[in-house]
């Protein structure tokens, strides 16, 4: 296993109002703040103080959920984040876009302008997109089958490294006496031929200031795990458990092994939803507060759409119908990893579903406890080699971001496992990766050495 | 004819360096400006200053050009706009994205994102591409034809505006205690299947700030005209002689009336090069020195680019080579706009390719003189009904927009065809359109009166 770092890193998820979904109805916010690009520069700014990685945006091209009950809009990630960049200083920022609903010469360029306008710190993260509301919006009838997806996931990831790689570092030359702009010479194709895509290249950008974006992954499935491991910087999971967590981080490492790379730089972060209270009996109250405005059925429904079944078939106080659940790979409505990570949960602790739905929120694992529990629970995860560092998906904003940077933060600075300050300026430096060294400069390098 | 607004509009149009290809060779910015979003930043606050409408930015998703000695590489406009929409207040921001590779959804949903991003200053120039090197990233082998990229283009935009009108203004609840958080009745889908689209939305978010983001076009073709004259709010053209200018004023404004809309809404902005002295002669000295670096050879490859021909195949000292240019509307090698604006020119004024190489730059027409003659063609256009406001595009940055802004502005503004402040906040404001009205509550409130 690869020597694990010293200190850990932190992802804000901004969910929307909050990863509980009646945070819209708790009033922390102006309902209408989900779309004011001041509630997420104010919440990035809040991270910033307390010296976090990066501020996440999940995403997909259609209406999510169902519009009368919640707030199912979102801006764009990249615009959003553009902007968010503009209004801090030192955090990543790290944009969701689907593999499946864009063309990787227009996202590559995207994300790249990103990185030069935020200084270093952007990254893509890319999903696949298992709604069918999405593809209904791009010309098809329903979502393409998951090892579809995938196929064209790995083939757009293979392109959009081309682009990102296509200037060699010292292309520009810009001499104005000669007039020589750029060395042809250094700035390569493609001629990419593939199953999905033909892109010619190069891109219309020089190597941006991390050398490349930062590329992240999400998504557990096999799918997920064989392209994350080959492809990806940072692989944000559910595990909702420490045995499975453990597992799961074991095993990736062991696949960039396998791919060749070196088990460092794939860094392995879990997501963990938080209710935080000053004591536990008061983080009970606020989720208890929380769970009343959504209700029983609103409860229910959630664990029940992560098996593809409506509320109405389950009974609540019986455990999850195993014997109708088909293999996780063969599940086609929806993610295969959220379903995986309730199901190892609820077999775990033998949960009935009334139980699970207060174990689980959008899919990732939740601690409702004191600022001091959260620690524990980072700090144990950590130490224990299931998390290179952790996505945090508050139950609500901008409360929810305040109490974990004064409050939790704090605590895991002084355990030593997280930065009193940035060490760095882009999003590498802050995870602790390299600039990866461009491809035509490198074999320049070895044919100059003589092999 | 409508009747002229009494004040014209004044876009500021970023190509890279500035409008004369040798501008990166005078040195009036740093070699890597293009690249960095202060450079931008500053241009458009100093465009700001002088009350200016928009700032513009053309774009293509491929390297143009010759990198050896042209800087072909650029950010993605709505990107980096977003970025300058944070640093300014008032001043409107025009994102050039193709219809012909790109997908509605997505970028109906990202101008909208930049719309509420910088609070009602968005709008999205439409093209359709005509070169190869863009097809080449995106799985063809080159440019569709013209006739196929304005088909698609027409259906972008029909679909483009009811993702953008599908939300109807008072959708939104946001009542805590009831849990409605939006009428789902007033959140439409289109169910659009059309030849190149189908898509059901409605779109991931409200309508946005300005109703919504102006739609610009820019194109003077015979398909450009039909597509502009429905669908845009601006039309950005090119026009090299006073009456060619006021023959397509007239011809729009009367399309925009058989269309059944008030033609007052449809705004024609000519596209006008400047290269501005203190006197002709220091005006003159500065395009020689600019002429000078981009040599003989450099001016004439752009009149000949034009025509689809290479410079060896002119004589300089000749007119263009009328027998061997087809007809103009069967033109597939490039824009068929800026070859009937060279066309014109060169007719009317029986200019020689040399000439000519020097009367024109990117396309557009050109003035090298003072800034009061500068004023004056501005002036004698709008009132002679030529233009509702004009495109400027100086020779170089920033030294441009800055005598552009420190000694143009204030004679417009003098002779009253200026304002002295926005008198507004939004795109929309300094334009004089109004905010379209929903069709859906349009709908119902003409049900409501009983008809």
């Amino acid at each position: 296993m690869s020597k694990p770092q010293t200190q850990m890193s932190l992802g804000m998820n901004i969910l929307g109002f909050g990863a509980h979904a009646a945070a819209w109805r708790e009033g922390d916010a102006p309902v209408d703040a989900y779309l004011d690009v001041d509630y997420y520069r104010n919440i990035a700014r809040i991270s910033e103080r307390g010296c976090l990685d990066a501020i996440f945006l999940a995403d997909g091209p259609a209406l999510g959920g169902d519009v009368a009950t919640q707030p199912g809009a979102r801006l764009e990630p990249t615009i959003l984040l553009t902007a968010v960049a503009a209004a801090t200083e030192r955090i990543g920022v790290i944009a969701t876009a689907s593999s499946t609903y864009n063309e990787p010469f227009n996202l590559a360029r995207r994300i790249a302008s990103l990185d030069y306008i935020s200084a270093g710190r952007a990254a893509w993260n890319v999903v696949t997109n298992a709604a069918d509301a999405a593809a209904q919006n791009f010309g098809l009838a329903g979502a393409p089958l998951h090892v579809d997806r995938y196929g064209r996931a790995e083939e757009f990831l293979d392109v959009t490294l081309k682009l990102w790689d296509s200037w060699e570092d010292d292309a520009l030359i810009g001499d104005r006496q000669s007039g020589r702009f750029a060395d042809p010479a250094k700035v390569h194709t493609l001629d990419f031929k593939g199953r999905h895509f033909s892109v010619k290249g190069p891109l219309n950008l020089p190597r941006s200031p991390q050398g490349r974006p930062v590329l992240v992954q999400a998504g557990s499935s096999e799918g997920g795990k064989a392209l994350g491991s080959r492809y990806a910087d940072a692989i944000f999971t559910t595990q909702t458990t420490l045995p499975d967590g453990q597992a799961f981080y074991r095993e990736m490492k062991g696949r960039a092994r396998a791919w060749g790379r070196n088990p460092e730089h794939l860094k392995i972060m879990p997501g963990l939803s938080t209710v935080i209270g000053s004591t536990e009996a008061e983080a009970h109250a606020r989720f208890d507060r929380l769970n009343a405005w959504h209700g029983e059925h609103g409860l229910l429904q959630q664990v029940a759409g992560r098996i593809g079944m409506a509320p109405e078939e389950l009974d609540p106080d019986a455990p999850l119908p195993w014997e109708r659940l088909g293999a996780v790979a063969d599940f086609e409505r929806g993610s295969q990893g959220f379903l995986e990570a309730q199901i190892n949960l609820a077999r775990r602790e033998n949960l009935s579903i009334r139980q699970l739905s207060r174990r689980i929120l959008v899919g990732h694992r939740l601690l409702v406890g004191t600022p001091e529990q959260v620690a524990n629970t980072l700090e144990q995860w950590f130490l224990a080699g299931a998390g290179d560092g952790f996505n945090i998906m508050p139950d609500m904003f901008p409360s929810g971001v305040e109490v974990f940077v004064e409050q939790v933060v704090p605590l895991l600075q002084q355990r030593g496992v997280f930065r009193r300050e940035y060490q760095g300026r882009t999003l590498r430096d802050h995870l602790g990766l390299p600039v990866a060294e461009n491809q035509f400069t490198a074999a320049r390098a070895q044919a100059a050495s003589g092999y």
